[in-house]
């Protein structure tokens, strides 16, 4: 059984020697680009560990793990067009550096390079492992697309959310896990157990993100702090602060011309905080992190092989970026 | 084994009934709207005939074929931001329609789409289908990048546009034979030769539409004519033109602000005409037809196996759209 440092160096090092063609360089350059600054890689390391739980191969996990982690790569490239982001884990994004279609071929190639990897899936699980990538990654562009629509809806509830983020964020992490456990060999009731975590984990993580959009630390986070907020994203805060009434006093602040981008977005965190935005939404990641622990309760192995995925639930619960 | 009436039946009965989801309509409405408008369905068409050459079970085919289908209408829809299109198919393009956004997200949509069909390929043919589809797929995206590059390009040889179409264009044609002679159950040696068929048929496949686009009827093609010219395309005929020393006769002509399209479209044509370009993409198209043909020779099928197979490409040979 590997800890969660072996498996975060195996990934490190598995992503540090793809392989990316050179030439042309105007697809492969920011593909190159994009893939080299690595984030959190949390979406790989979940494939593996997942994987680890049932197998101690874990090295068969590598191919599909890193599929969902440049498959994930691909859609900050075009969800960063789509937002006319320039900012993205503390660097230009594809979109600013090079131009919008630069950004839309060399997003494609991105999301076909996933499938490449997805491809050297041990031959027995591959058919398993694509069907649940394809539904994994129709299901983040189905989320991305509930997201724009929210841009320009009045309302939206928190049923409505709930079932976006469901699918722009945790569909990923849910399918990751799956895709892990049919790699490690596990069955079907083990491997719905694991979906249902990551569904769980996603949600928390999403939330977290909404939250430290608002309240993180533009030094950590490596986005800007408050660009949800300038954009009227539909956040859990910004539904919180809406579902209480605070519509109109929103509207007028973020329509106010003479306002500063900074004092705009102090003025509506006041108002979440009046709301009580922020604790709604540090109250729903306690609940869905706990939901996602109680998952793995049923799983049909020794509840030790579950520490790696039960350490990275509680660092997530505690992230500042 | 099918003629090509009922291979064309099979594959436009396919296309008519595929498992398009309905929400969100962002995505599936521009989806399904580019998918009904089959075009010539030439590509699937090719698959199916490759696989019948060695099997008669030609249903196996249908999924990858209808795969490539949609794979190369989401290059179309994300081809025609990158080009500013407005008409496609003698309608308006995605993109002219409901914007760039919705073009990324839908096309992107598109993609994952074509591998989920490609995903209903006979198990035993998955992983070598999958392998040739994504070599497809990222090869089409190179030759995509060098066609943008080659607009900024002061000079580009005859080789380098050969490049770029074996890319853009032919790699689709002859990895799309290939998978189909891999359903199909053929051997290395005769998936050798039908994609060595497709190469070739697919370059006089592209040599034809440069053609066409400055020579064809607008109301057969579907496309604007002189479209190409305009946007300084290096098509064949361009790169005839240019090597013939033409190149600030046609510059002059097409930064003159004072001539309407059409008069640039119809000068640069009588350039064209004295620079000979038109009959030498016209013999250049004989060339890669015959070699095309010749590359069925060594099959090892009886030859009236490959009927439709060279049935389509004398077609394409006559083609006016």
């Amino acid at each position: 059984m590997y800890g969660q440092q072996d498996i975060s160096r195996l990934v490190d090092e598995y992503m540090a020697n793809l392989p990316i063609p050179c030439a042309p360089q105007g697809i492969y350059v920011p593909m190159a680009y994009t893939l080299a600054e690595g984030g959190k890689r949390l979406r790989p390391t979940l494939v593996c560990a997942a994987c680890n739980i049932f197998s101690d191969n874990i090295l068969q996990a590598l191919p599909p793990a890193a599929a969902v982690e440049v498959f994930h790569n691909f859609t900050l490239i075009h969800d960063d067009i789509m937002d006319n982001a320039t900012l993205r884990r503390g660097r230009e994004t594809v979109f600013r550096r090079w131009g919008a279609n630069t950004a839309i071929l060399s997003g494609d190639a991105t999301l076909i390079f996933a499938y490449m990897l997805l491809g050297n899936t041990p031959r027995e699980h591959l058919a398993a492992a694509l069907a649940q990538f394809n539904l994994l990654a129709l299901e983040v562009c189905e989320g991305q697309q509930y997201d724009v629509d929210f841009e320009r809806a009045d309302s939206v509830s928190t049923d409505d959310y709930f079932h976006m983020i469901s699918l722009k964020t945790a569909a990923l992490m849910a399918r990751a896990l799956r895709i892990g456990a049919i790699v490690g060999g596990a069955g079907e009731a083990d491997c719905d157990a694991l979906q249902d975590f990551g569904l769980n984990l996603g949600l928390a993580f999403q939330l977290q993100d909404d939250l430290l959009d608002a309240y993180g630390d533009a030094a950590t986070f490596g986005k800007s702090i408050g660009g949800d907020i300038l954009e009227r994203k539909k956040s859990y805060l910004m539904i919180c602060a809406l579902a209480q009434g605070f519509s109109t006093e929103i509207e007028t602040i973020l329509s106010n011309g003479a306002l500063s981008d900074e004092a705009k977005i102090a003025q509506v965190k006041q108002i979440y905080d009046r709301a009580g935005a922020a604790a709604a939404a540090r109250e729903a990641i306690e609940h869905y992190t706990s939901l996602a622990l109680k998952a793995l309760e049923p799983l049909s192995v020794a509840p030790e092989r579950c520490d790696v995925l039960r350490a990275i639930t509680l660092e997530l619960l505690n992230r500042n970026k």
